[in-house]
């Protein structure tokens, strides 16, 4: 018989873009789904925020911000066409190049990550609650 | 006893790049299927296309156009060592950043999106007939 | 009774950078799995890494290489701050771009692939060991 968890985490952050380590929040639904074999998907419910993996290293998570910034800058906002009543179209840009969502496998009832990946959400258009999704599949 | 539901939806679009919406079409494949829990993968099955998820709102596609084009553009055809042969170089690099596939959590027999999310067939090099993949796993 | 097979495939490349088809790898996996029907999740398990689909080309994979130069280069180091003790911050950029990981279809006990879609390992900060995760999951 199948198993099947669902989860939503709730994000509210203070800055415009921000990354999250959520790793053990992740662990922590993979637990109480009893599922040791399976896969797990956690995605962005929105889409101006990402779920990604890379490393835990402030350095780096600055050279993401400085990089999205030089590929889709945020401003001036009379840029892009989707700003008429909004003005996020670059958080729409930024989470198309980190991506959506995660698919990680679930081994003998643990995350199966390499040693340095951990799970972020990424932020891109903050200052409000946004959802994050895991769903969780397996025996 | 687990479900498994496949099936092909094939396009051909007017125009070399297209975005369509085929979030209607998915979830009749899930309806079919049968499927209450579970995980639902569509992707191109093409490498110069992509199903990806985001705002169903025509300036951001406008702006997608324009900003794919200003990281991978399609021409001068010569800067591209693959356009030996071909033309469509452009509609690789294009795809790399869209995505090939997005994966879905189906929950209580629905597509598990968040408020704004819809699935996009994203064409980079259409004029003939390509093929997106639906799978579903679940019970 | 749903089955799950594991595997950890390694690499170690001589040049910093690397595309590698694993496409004949990956199915011989999906072989001793005995599954029929299911889902296969392929990823890198190091964070400067990508598992993607595109074209066996090798004009194509020149101009990736050039388009990730472009867009994440490698030099000079100082430009990213994560290069205090690394100079890899280039690679967990262009991982970005190309992707963690890839979720193929199993039909029929095969990949459920196109007609051109070959699975690559993409190495961006090579010269050492490091692994690939295949997971299948399924009937």
């Amino acid at each position: 018989m199948m198993k099947a968890h669902r989860k939503e985490l709730w994000f509210n952050t203070e800055s415009r873009r921000k990354l999250i380590n959520i790793t053990a929040l992740i662990e922590k639904e993979l637990e109480e789904s009893n599922v040791l074999e399976g896969l797990i998907l956690v995605n962005a419910m929105h889409i101006t925020a990402s779920v990604f993996i890379n490393d835990d290293e402030v350095g780096l998570h600055s050279d993401f911000e400085k990089w999205l910034e030089g590929l889709a800058p945020e401003k001036p906002y009379s840029m892009y066409k989707h700003n008429t009543y909004e003005d996020n179209a670059d958080a729409h840009l930024k989470r198309t190049i980190m991506g959506r969502e995660v698919v990680v496998a679930i081994t003998k009832g643990k995350l199966d990550l390499g040693p340095w990946e951990q799970i972020f959400y990424g932020e891109f258009d903050g200052k409000r609650k946004k959802r994050v999704l895991v769903k969780i599949i397996g025996e």
